[in-house]
């Protein structure tokens, strides 16, 4: 069934916005009477009639609602973008379907890409989550400089940056506790600078390794959210 | 440093192929006396003289190897082709990053996609393996019938379907076991025939989920074997 993307249901927008209306109606050639699905991002698949199947403004009345499960930890990613901006565009629809809570993109030393199309980015990861039917969005959050990052952490934070140092440090599965609040920093393709190593340090950022060989920045995002997954399964 | 592929060092082949060889003395330019690196996919780096620079057929002296660590298990992939052979691509490109033994592809009843450029995602792989620095190449089999697929496997084989069916199975995770020779099946976008299911259950493959959330074929692949990888860890 074709599912629909609006974020403010719970502040009573029973509509569609001008993109989806003209999907819904004109592309769909849905009528009034016609069943939908509508995610919001934050958790809730809607099950809702067509009233007014507007192409610019579709309207809905909501039937039911399913709220997907919320998982007892979360997952932020801290990453440098990649210079080929198709690769972080696959890694934000990768996990998007895999699920995580927010990616944060940082500006680092060494970063071949000092501008980020964010808007972009969001809409291939509100097509992922419509194609995966979840109804989570992750947060994309825009670049900031890495060593200006203010960490909004509690307690039960872990922090880990993937970085192999002198010693090869202990693998993120075996490194990490379940049930975290997971902060994983995943630098740019020319690697951390000594300065940005000793800031994470300062902040508490654990340096992992992610397997045994190297990866690629945006396959290095995509496997340490995995791994985080697996260590809460 | 720069990265060659000779698949036959082993068996006195001590010259780059054509295309290697133009982009050793055409375009990075190397000379008589330089060292190289070059992988024979199959384990092992060699550092290497460069005796002649032709464009042609530039030719070398080896003067150390490294053989890469095997692993103590080994992962081989079914999987139906994706309609949009740029899914498979990356799918290989990422696969051959993170590691994996082989990957057949098959053609169930609900393929979109009946024919495969494997020569594409040959080159792909090649690709991939010198950008991460590994030295083993993945196997890439011609795609086969799935239900004609006679595996060579041993009684140390774990044979997994990623199919949910009526009961949700266990998560391949929690399902298999350390040191395996393991086979995972993938399914086509509109998922198995019941008599392929059928197919699958006479010839011992167990059904398994890959975490909580339907996932689109190519991150299904890479999925599986990731979390093979920390069963292992």
């Amino acid at each position: 069934m074709a599912i629909f993307y609006q974020p403010n249901i719970r502040q009573g927008e029973h509509f569609l916005d001008s993109e989806e209306s003209r999907h819904c109606a004109r592309v769909l050639r849905k009528r009034p009477g016609d069943t939908i699905q509508i995610v919001d991002g934050l958790g809730t698949l809607f099950t809702a009639v067509i009233r007014d199947a507007n192409p610019k403004k579709c309207t809905f009345d909501i039937t039911d609602e399913h709220p997907q499960p919320r998982l007892d930890y979360s997952i932020h990613l801290l990453i440098a973008p990649t210079k080929n901006s198709d690769r972080m565009e696959w890694m934000v629809e990768k996990l998007t379907e895999i699920g995580i809570d927010a990616i944060q993109f940082v500006q680092c030393t060494h970063s071949e890409r000092t501008v980020l199309k964010l808007e972009r980015l969001q809409r291939k990861a509100i097509s992922a989550m419509k194609q995966s039917e979840r109804a989570f969005l992750p947060k994309l959050l825009p670049m900031v400089p890495l060593t200006s990052w203010k960490p909004m952490t509690t307690d039960n934070a872990q922090k880990y940056i993937a970085h192999l140092g002198e010693e090869p440090p202990a693998d993120l599965f075996t490194a990490s506790q379940a049930q975290g609040e997971y902060y994983v920093l995943v630098g740019p393709e020319g690697d951390f600078s000594q300065q940005e190593i000793d800031w994470a340090m300062d902040q508490g950022f654990q340096p992992v390794r992610l397997g045994h060989f190297r990866l690629r920045t945006e396959t290095a995002g995509l496997s340490a959210c995995h791994t985080l997954h697996l260590v809460n399964v």
